[in-house]
């Protein structure tokens, strides 16, 4: 069995998880029931994990939460835009 | 400086990233704007993480993503009764 490939499937799931979100806010111009704790929290989350992946050196790391880190802040400009 | 720190910090805000959410979802009743894609992609990606924990043999992989998974679990029953 190719184990990797559950490696890889979770991290493109986790990695790209807050691009629905994004288009959803995008479509709908409405964020009242979406959590601002909860993108903040994932925002600074991220934030330490590429500078924990920073320390360790390990660059899928580092790259998978600075994209996750792009598509926060897009969702976030989004939320501050339509709340 | 001690890294593990940022790791744990990041561990820590990652794992319960989606209880603000599903705090909001419980007190506000209502799931019109929360997209159910990011919850099913995550719900997906850490079960996957979970499974990639189990092959690497990290226990840290495996329960922290038990214990997101655990989260949305409940943040999607919210999400179903009040939708």
């Amino acid at each position: 069995m190719h184990w990797k490939i559950f490696g890889i499937c979770a991290a493109c799931l986790t990695t790209f998880g807050f691009v629905p979100q994004a288009i959803k806010i995008y479509k709908t111009k409405s964020v009242k029931d979406v959590s601002l704790a909860t993108l903040l929290q994932f925002l600074f989350g991220v934030t330490f994990w590429a500078v924990y992946g920073f320390y360790l050196g390990d660059w899928v790391i580092i790259l998978a939460n600075i994209v996750t880190f792009a598509t926060l802040i897009i969702a976030l400009a989004l939320y501050y835009k339509y709340r």
